[in-house]
């Protein structure tokens, strides 16, 4: 009897999590013969434990067709981070119970640090409880931060609409400066790494041309060099730009704005720097100030997503069976910079799970000018390679025709769980 | 001696204003022998009181030819309202000098409600003093608040773009909710008219669609039963979606957020009503929300600008240019829905400058839904027309290619002058 497939999704979601999905369900119907049924958790891997599995078979072709071009996590997401399983029994023993049940012999996880560190530990598990099952992690995050692989599918497209953004607003500013705004703050996301923040960056030509001012997670924030900063450039250029990453702190080791609520894994939520940011400026040199908060609309921008993006998503979700069908477990699927004579070239490898749980890969110092506001050229290069062609949906009405899922779960067979 | 021709642009830009400026170059150079030259103000009428013209034969035609597709004010804009000319003569009489000077028969306003009462005010002073002058007023607002005109070109760019935003964000937040955040708030633009938030609710097919909940400035924000209300979506659907107008006020007619900060036409800078919002439902319901504020983003987003906004805007440029050949003049441009057997169809025509000076035309009450949270079906299709088809930019190194102008402008003939 051919072992049955478990694929979730996991964490905060991208533009392109759902072309990886895609990936994955095109490869499988590709390779029927290998496999038995392809069963998606709804809402990640809580969609094992309670037993909510979607048989995708039943799903509309046309939907699933939509899916490579759909945002968000078609199946639903959770944050929900796994104990160790010597400690916090009782979970996975019900994953076992589940996946025996459903004669469940491949999982594919599809998320970012703490998802990779669940794939990881229930790799663990079932390997201790002498249970064959093939463990694959797949990456996604806007925030570029997983180690080994060379960029992670998410990244390029968010960093596209950022760029984009940015350019677009600076049109707008600069118009705008001879007798009002003269200042425009942007706040992206980006946590500890600042990835998203630097993908401003590569629309700078020429000093001058904005953004004037990028700041980082990795470079301490320091109010006075700012305010002195954002009035030189005010004065040289009429006007200043700043894109801010959402996790800068103060010497104090503070985030400049923390909320004070946590998610279930701990993290701060933060959001809001640019509004004191804004306060700040507006104190200081009474300048007109602008910002903007672009959270979700950044993360789910599909209509402006990146085509090396979308193709390096969904390739790993078709590389995900293939190496299933061969074996290969306990591994993270892994893009790798195969270029040659300057010319961007990818493709898809691996690594070793334990290689990359829990490790967060910042910006690197090479990629910041020394004057902490700027990204060197080499980051400049990276990040192009990443946010290269366009692939759009197709628009009904005015808007994007997105996939809409059934995501009807198959009958149960255990009795009810409650999650521990 | 043909006449010269003065265009500028003025009051918050849009996506598509440089759209109206290439149709009227455009029509311009294709009708050169019936004029002569065209000055553009730098920084709107700013341009001509401080003699700041640029003669538009003296820019690349490549980067004119890109302007069409380029956001924000590509000659600047400027915020500036000018008295009225029996009590402030001084900045009138710099006018009549440097048009006189200038040769400067034909003036072509594009701009907003204030900028069509200053284009008024332009030709009563002109026509009191005796100068013969076209005065044509292109519209433009993002608002779409400008009386007689069926619509504003900006309004279904930005339309589209809160449209499409607020679909991506929505499958995002409903990824989350399960775990994580359940509400999503976003705020747009709109200080009085609702025109803005109403356009999310073109995504709502069927009850239980998002948004949920859209907040107008026509209607009077109540904190119980909006808290209500998010709970009792939440509850039935899992997630709630928000859309909010920056102009909601409470019961005392206060704004929400009001920064206290005025600009030059007197009118609060509003900004930052989805984090208190945000703070609202977090301190009552104990949800994680999180909100994006889209500021300059919505306003300069060209890269989802809508085919319809963009032809219209590009035949007002050109129409004016034709109009002031026939010696039209004291009009403000207008769009005019033609439609017949239920294909949306527009041409374009004229109203008296007087019939629109000072009116805001705000969302009518058949728009609104009787629940106060809704739009109804004939606003849809009214906001639906509008935002069909995609005018997408050109890409060079994954981002926008938007004109790069000189903006030089010609030697001055007359001695500096100190705005009154």
């Amino acid at each position: 009897m051919k072992g049955n497939i478990f694929y979730a999704q996991s964490g905060g979601v991208t533009p392109v999590i759902n072309a990886t999905a895609a990936g994955l369900i095109d490869a499988y119907f590709r390779n029927k013969k290998y496999f038995g049924k392809l069963y998606v958790g709804r809402n990640g891997i809580l969609g094992a434990l309670k037993e909510e599995l979607i048989d995708i078979s039943t799903e509309s072709k046309t939907e699933l067709a939509l899916l490579r071009k759909t945002p968000g996590g078609a199946f639903g997401s959770c944050r929900l981070k796994l104990n160790d399983y010597r400690k916090s029994k009782a979970n996975f023993q019900r994953l076992y119970d589940v996946f025996r049940e459903h004669n469940i012999k491949y999982f594919f996880y599809n998320g970012g640090g703490d998802s990779q560190d669940t794939t990881n530990k229930v790799s663990k598990f079932f390997k201790e409880k002498g249970y064959p099952i093939v463990c694959i992690g797949l990456p996604k995050t806007i925030d570029n931060d997983l180690p080994i692989t060379d960029n992670c599918p998410g990244y390029g497209s968010v960093a596209k609409y950022i760029a984009t953004s940015t350019l677009e607003a600076s049109l707008d500013v600069k118009s705008m400066s001879e007798t009002s705004t003269k200042i425009f703050i942007l706040e992206v996301m980006g946590r500890h790494a600042g990835w998203l923040a630097a993908s401003a960056g590569v629309i700078k030509k020429v000093s001058g041309d904005p953004p004037h001012l990028i700041l980082l997670p990795e470079i301490e924030f320091k109010e006075k060099v700012f305010i002195r900063k954002v009035k030189e450039i005010t004065n040289k250029y009429g006007y200043c730009v700043v894109v801010a990453s959402e996790g800068i702190k103060n010497g104090k080791n503070k985030f400049l704005s923390d909320s004070g609520f946590r998610d279930s894994f701990g993290h701060a939520q933060l959001g809001g720097v640019a509004p004191v940011l804004s306060r700040l400026i507006t104190s200081k040199l009474k300048y007109k100030v602008h910002w903007a908060v672009s959270d979700y609309l950044q993360r789910a921008a599909r209509h402006i997503a990146s085509k090396v993006d979308v193709n390096q998503a969904y390739s790993l979700g078709n590389k995900a069976i293939i190496y299933a069908k061969n074996d290969i477990t306990d591994v993270m699927l892994t893009i790798k910079n195969i270029s040659s004579n300057g010319k961007y070239k990818w493709s898809i490898s691996y690594t070793n799970l334990d290689k990359v749980a829990n490790i967060e890969k910042k910006l690197p110092k090479k990629f910041i000018k020394k004057n902490g506001y700027e990204i060197t050229k080499q980051c400049k290069e990276y990040i192009q390679n990443l946010i290269i062609g366009e692939d759009y949906p197709a628009y009904v009405s005015g808007y994007p025709r997105y996939a809409k899922l059934k995501c009807k779960t198959i009958k149960k067979r255990l009795p009810p769980y409650k999650l521990k």
